[in-house]
């Protein structure tokens, strides 16, 4: 393909010599700043433009989305470059990511796009009955929002589509912060999200990112088997992930702990919801200060769940944060009783499991207690990874019996 | 503790000066044969002898079956040394493994001791119902059989327990093979086994390693999960694991394929037990040359799953078996319909999770597909692991969608 059977409007980007388009072939679906000839027109393509990707040879690759202000100045978009990018061709992509979870899933709640593993860059989408929650992370999705929107709603049969374009992601693209409703009517309260036998009241307009992780609901799940006819400690419990779950399952008590008195209250109203308010405690405060404050009055608890946010978001942070994983083991492993269960979980892209596990055991270990590994867990399967990026899976869920 | 202070029947043995005793400290529960005074006393003990074990400095680190046969000449038993190795002493660590198996499974249908991970090294103990079997892969648990299993029976109030002392690790102790009854009479056929609400036939007096492999449950019941409503092959199917998992949770066909005639015969009868033999088809056969055949027919599956043997069963097959892992990849891919699930498990100790993750990947771009990487799956709870020897975790399964 060459630059006259293009049509007048789709601009064409080309890999500097230097550059290996053996990746891009093999699926890879980034090119970074440096591997791109970024002369001053392509310097000038307003961010987000839809461009055909040739190599250095004017061989093409296919149709990306440039974002000249982005490190990653290239997504591709698909491998065929005379493919339209407008709502028939996101509808397709959407059904695709739909089967999967009507595979999944009996219920209409979770992860319906996550981003380049499904084909649509940058672009999570999280379903909750009639409500869509999109993060919109690269500029080309701002650009096209009017088709996304249009197809999520015909494709789904949604109400509603909230825009969530908040959150550091977009900041890298070079992106304002938005938060607004693109279909439908903003949901006046909570929404009641079903998932693990739990009910969950996920507030989309104001909680964090999308407003309930579903990366989770695998690892609650096994946690709450482990609760069942005992006790749990959920520190850092946001809505209650982990503790609603294991009341769900039969545990007899549950201590949340958290820093947000909304994400708290919201905890309690899920338990209201599932008829188990009696068998839920919350205590707002500081994870670390909490946790030494349970072991001076000699609290044990049969679970112990820590789901820190990310202490390592960056590789420069990676010290410290594992410093921090160590420290949250070493102040939790006091609070399991013997025989009992300690879960620690990471989402920090920067600390792989073999780091995030050895920084636990040495906590546990500093503890003065032994344990064995029962379990390791990632994120749920609506949360798909290319196989090129399957070293960055963030999410790790690591469970010991001490 | 010094020498004067033992009884006369615990001899002592001692690290050499070089060793780290650090690692024994912090949990590690070996000693290698070069870690240790190998001196003509030591060489002259009994394999499986009960010994005090040393630092250096002659302080007490706790105590230890010995073989001085063995690359692992010492594993640590017990922290305190002077704890007495009964069958009171077994009997502890067997309740303590069983309340772990109790809170995960709600029938006696599990491993109950997954070897150093459960206090006993060296020992594996599955229970099938009212039989239990034992392979002791160790010296010590061929010395103190008599206690072992009399706690067995006792803690389990068991009828029957198998004693299956053949395979690879019993050679590496320089131990004979040997099979047979050590309580109770051998079951006079195979022993149904439900797991995932399918009914498995293990044959524990003729089978492979415990008669049925209990690790893969947790990917058999994901597996299961993708299949239902659909399709299955099940490539190396053995007693049809993972394809008595997807008939149970309601696919409608499985095509189970093994080079062992019992095996399928086993798989078949307990399709018959389940109810489902008229979905079930097996076909006895090479794997490699059956997934060709199966191309060439042009059949294609909802899910197909390969569990093979370990093809890099040490360091030195690494390649080897890399190779072998990523032609199933390649074979296997071209089978599964647009949209379906291709699950690949590797039970290598010597591919880590990153080399057969990376072999699977160019396995299906060789055959001209691309995936998403949905789920990772290691063996189950019931099989716990050392923190230590964490990165020997030896069974992934790695589920794509294509």
């Amino acid at each position: 393909m060459n630059d006259q059977s293009q049509t007048p409007s789709t601009p064409t980007v080309r890999l500097l010599p230097k550059a290996e388009a053996r990746a891009i072939r093999h699926g890879f679906p980034w090119v970074y700043a440096n591997e791109l000839v970024t002369d001053r027109r392509t310097r000038a393509l307003p961010a987000g433009t839809i461009a055909q990707l040739e190599d250095s040879n004017r061989t093409a690759l296919g149709l990306v989305a440039v974002n000249p202000a982005s490190k990653i100045i290239c997504r591709m978009l698909d491998r065929d470059a005379d493919a339209t990018i407008d709502q028939a061709w996101f509808a397709a992509r959407i059904r695709r990511a739909l089967r999967h979870r009507e595979t999944l899933y009996t219920t209409p709640f979770y992860r319906l796009v996550h981003a380049e593993s499904d084909g649509l860059p940058g672009v999570i989408v999280d379903r909750f009955g009639d409500v869509v929650v999109m993060q919109p992370n690269a500029a080309w999705a701002d650009r096209l929002q009017d088709a996304l929107v249009a197809a999520i709603v015909d494709v789904l049969a949604v109400d509603t589509v909230v825009i969530n374009g908040t959150g550091r992601a977009r900041g890298l693209e070079g992106l304002d912060d938005y938060l607004g409703v693109a279909s439908g009517t903003a949901p006046t309260g909570p929404i009641a999200v079903s998932m693990n036998n739990a009910t969950y009241l996920a507030d989309v307009m104001g909680g964090q990112k999308t407003g309930l992780f579903y990366d989770q609901r695998p690892n609650h799940a096994f946690a709450a088997q482990l609760a069942k006819g005992g006790t749990m400690l959920d520190v850092f419990s946001h809505v209650g992930g982990f503790g609603l779950a294991a009341l769900a399952q039969g545990a007899t008590r549950v201590l949340a702990i958290d820093g947000s008195a909304p994400a708290l209250d919201l905890a309690m109203q899920g338990a209201h919801a599932m008829g188990v308010s009696d068998k839920l405690e919350t205590r707002r405060g500081d994870a670390f200060d909490t946790l030494a404050a349970l072991a001076d009055e000699g609290a044990q608890f049969d679970v112990v769940i820590c789901d820190p946010p990310a202490f390592a978001p960056s590789r420069n942070a990676l010290d410290a944060g594992l410093r921090a994983y160590e420290r949250v083991a070493r102040l939790a492993a006091p609070l399991v009783a013997d025989g009992g269960y300690l879960g620690l979980c990471s989402c920090s892209h920067a600390a792989d499991l073999t780091k995030f596990r050895n920084a636990c055991s040495r906590g546990i270990g500093r503890a003065g207690r032994r344990g064995q590994i029962i379990h390791t867990g990632f994120a749920g399967p609506d949360h798909p990874l290319m196989p090129h990026l399957a070293e960055s899976g963030y999410l790790k869920a690591v469970f010991y019996r001490l």
